[in-house]
């Protein structure tokens, strides 16, 4: 038997999310059916996390283990063969069975793309093109990307980020063992936290140790309430420090938020 | 009562094509019902011309009567408001009565976005990323640019491009005095036929007067016959004169296609 390391990327536009689920289709369960196909063995890849319905992957990281022997460049063109164009296999490499994509994994990064639309000033009349819009948040607000940035940083550094973590209807699941989570704690460290407008878009990126159920979209939502002028561009510590979800803003939508890269 | 002249912008992934058909989702249809909700009257819009299941618009142009005044700016803002995010409108004008999408438009341009993939030299390996499959042909045969776009020339000009024109399973009904041909024979004059390597895809941009059913994706499926030797790089005036749609290639898949620009 030997563990695979496999780097995903997917359009999860018409997925329900990464984790399998009965009669949904799921990123998980469809590289699971050309597992499948190709191999005879059923088997469920590991994922370094759950991404949720409508979120996207530039490199998500899944760990699978297969009794037959096949060469990783046989498999990764397999694969791609029988997955569906909105899933590619970018890498597939041997590891030893002490990794796992998720207990193994010890930073994340995340991007959020909006669009910022006709609300923001200078974008009166900016229509979201029908081929970005599965891509990014089209955002009716008017919005101050200079204070977006400002209140960003103090999200910087180790924090309880149980204010930013939505209720998670999947936990009891996980807590009744099957997924031990990776931490025990809300609490958690980032590394970056960065606005920054790239090619007409309001792009924030994000990079940690873990991150809590929804927490990158309810950063965002939480900084365009600060954008639109909502919220003061010091009030994200307070925020923190109510430990409470009702003290941040709401959840961006799903569309605009990729994962960017799993670290090992 | 006023005409309108609209510029729509639209990913034809999801939709049927853009001609209105009984139970399902078509852009023209989709278009209709946003206008009906806006106004209350049933009216359906004239495009440019149909484009089929799967081919997007950067810039159709579509034509529509309307009874109820409603200045320019306000019509467009409620249609994009009604409409899902896969089609916008990018502007509104008043035209006169005897201005018409179809019969008025005197040159269109269209682009197709082919991915050179892993069966091109120095491509080996290259994965087509999900977020970029349902826009472009993830292309699997070896192909030479450098001869696609020598062949592509040698179609400039005026001929009759029967060979590229598929049978129109539509034609029947068009001929019955619905939609009268705009033009009576298969002469077109294309002024522009070009190859361009743009980061990483090869996209084919061409422009006429006209264009005949499939005729972009036949000379672009025949294109590419030359690109990986199956025909020579001077082969396409005789298969022009052979007026005959055996003569040339395969027709290359809708989602690589975009309706660029429509002039009048």
């Amino acid at each position: 038997m030997q563990r695979w390391k496999m780097t995903l990327s997917y359009d999860g536009t018409s997925f329900h999310g990464w984790q399998v689920q009965p009669g949904l289709s799921t990123v998980q369960g469809t590289l699971a059916e050309a597992l499948r196909q190709l191999t005879g063995e059923s088997v469920l890849p590991q994922g370094s996390g759950r991404t949720d319905t409508g979120v996207h992957a530039l490199a998500q990281v899944a760990t699978v283990d297969i009794d037959c022997a096949i060469p990783a460049e046989n498999l990764l063109r397999a694969l791609n063969r029988s997955l569906p164009a909105s899933v590619r296999v970018l890498e597939v490499s041997a590891v030893r069975q002490d990794f796992h994509a998720r207990h193994s994994a010890v930073h994340k990064t995340y991007e959020y793309r909006l669009f910022p639309g006709a609300g923001t000033r200078d974008r009166a009349g900016a229509i979201c093109s029908p081929m970005l819009a599965p891509y990014v948040w089209d955002c009716p607000l008017q919005l101050d990307l200079r204070v977006m940035q400002q209140a960003s940083r103090s999200l910087l550094g180790t924090h309880d980020f149980t204010s930013f973590a939505s209720s998670d209807p999947d936990r009891s699941t996980r807590l009744a063992g099957l997924e031990p989570p990776a931490h025990a704690t809300n609490t958690r460290t980032l590394d970056h936290s960065c606005w920054q407008e790239i090619d007409g878009l309001y792009i924030y990126r994000v990079a940690g140790d873990g991150f809590l159920h929804h927490m990158v979209r309810n950063l965002v939502g939480t900084l365009t309430e600060v954008g639109r002028g909502y919220l003061e561009a010091d009030a994200l510590p307070a925020i923190l420090s109510a430990c409470n979800r009702t003290a941040a803003g709401p959840t961006a939508p799903a569309r605009g938020l990729f994962l960017v890269k799993v670290d090992y």
